[in-house]
């Protein structure tokens, strides 16, 4: 049970667990912390939090559980201002997308890693944003990576998983390094291809008949092009060696399938192409 | 009223036009022609075709209609097999994803551009195919894009026209350029890139659990790239030339958000994010 939990950030992540944790039964008071007060009050009405904040040090106090939702450019300048407020009990974890650069921001904010941080990640996303958007069944089924640091404490990692599983999640534990590699590769890299391409086209001529013309396939492919500009900004910079490392790697690639299609190099591509569908088929069912 | 169609390459285009075509009941006899006999047999047994047919100058004979579905690389030889069988009155049309490479076959196999030829493209693609994937709705409410030639009679237009209103299709008319132009855009690029991001995430050593915290954006982004390898051989390398424009306009903005994530240039990052979301959520609702 948690008596009192503090969101700092009541978007699509933070709202849906606010609204997961009180349907589950396992929270007191939610309270809803942020700089956009319109925006908390929208919360409020809403009846996802139950109280509302603007001063994050406040927010915070008499907190069992605080949870950082914001983009996570807004991680150090968040640790900062929440600093005043903790208590040596209070359990801190976040949601960010990127996590060497959640780490270094609480490094760089309490001067050390905090026994009771425990940086996390729910694999939950979606191209709709905002606290209006959110629902109590987002992370049903949906995994959450955690990522503790070396000085999280076992029993600070156990309360952040308990939370996590109360909501129907699949909690699973990585190292940092390798949450920022693989998201990099899974989640990042998609959406500034998917941005980008969507950019290039709309810069076209032709961009109305190219949009109209479009078909499902499209549509499925640049669904994600429909995402939170900012909180992908954020997460692009903030984890930029890894995202860079697999662009790389794409660019490279991509070049040899152009360059095959100039040369009609009909039997590379058709390799391409077969290896790319059996991958697909095989890990993407669906 | 069709009093016989002729299908060759019953697929999941050609095998759901049949379907389509059967239900609405404008269609007499479905012969059904290719190369592989135990495909045309399910397609038989499937009760998709009433007839099949391996000689395809046989298959054609006393057809109203003939409709060439293999992928667009098979274009040539089929207008070269069917030439003998074809009669002054046989409507001709095709439903290639690329059409001036189709254009040109038919000018070499028949030596000129048919009267009675029209070249078509229903854009309602799936990532399924085969004839087991295809059915009557496919392409209700979807759009065909017609570009006849300058031969093209406008009775024969006129005729694949009501073809597909019958089975509830949009027909829209535009020129061979330019639809071979903004499908690139729209259809043959993204397809590219999906198979392409697939292919470089499977070749890395992290491949499992790259694709096991893959989420549903990564699903969707990917989806394309569960398509037909062979036709999608075929489209890019007979639609080379303004694939390849594309891809470079693409290549060449991508390189800018790769220098804008290397020199944290947080103004552009955000700038095209929020272009690219503006167009997205404008011209692809849901």
């Amino acid at each position: 049970m948690i008596k009192q939990l503090t969101i700092i950030g009541v978007g699509l992540i933070g709202g849906s667990l606010a609204r997961a944790l009180k349907r589950a039964g396992v929270v007191g008071e939610v309270v809803g912390a942020g700089r956009d007060v319109q925006h908390l009050q929208q919360a409020l009405a809403l009846g996802v939090v139950d109280r509302i904040e603007t001063d994050l040090a406040l927010a915070v106090q008499g907190a069992d559980i605080v949870v950082v939702a914001t983009p996570v450019g807004a991680a150090e300048a968040v640790f900062r201002s929440i600093a005043p407020g903790l208590s040596a009990d209070t359990i801190l974890t976040d949601v960010g997308s990127t996590k060497a650069s959640v780490v270094a921001a609480a490094r760089a904010a309490f001067g050390q890693l905090p026994e009771n941080f425990v940086p996390g990640h729910p694999i939950a996303g979606a191209e709709k944003s905002g606290v209006e958007a959110s629902f109590a069944e987002l992370f049903k089924g949906r995994r959450i990576i955690l990522t503790p640091t070396k000085n999280s404490a076992p029993q600070a990692v156990t309360r952040v998983r308990t939370m996590w599983e109360k909501v129907g999640a699949n909690v699973v534990e990585t190292g940092v390094e390798h949450h920022d590699e693989v998201l990099a590769a899974t989640s990042h890299l998609p959406h500034l291809l998917a941005f980008s391409l969507v950019d290039t086209l709309a810069k076209l001529d032709t961009k109305q008949e190219v949009f109209e013309y479009a078909a499902g396939g499209f549509r499925d492919f640049t669904r994600i092009a429909s995402s939170d500009p900012e909180i992908w900004h954020d997460i692009c910079l903030h984890n930029s060696p890894a995202l860079l490392q697999i662009l790389a790697r794409f660019e490279a690639d991509l070049d040899k399938l152009r360059q095959a299609i100039a040369d009609s190099d009909s039997e590379y591509l058709l390799q391409v192409f077969t290896q790319a569908k059996a991958a697909r088929d095989q890990f993407c069912e669906g």
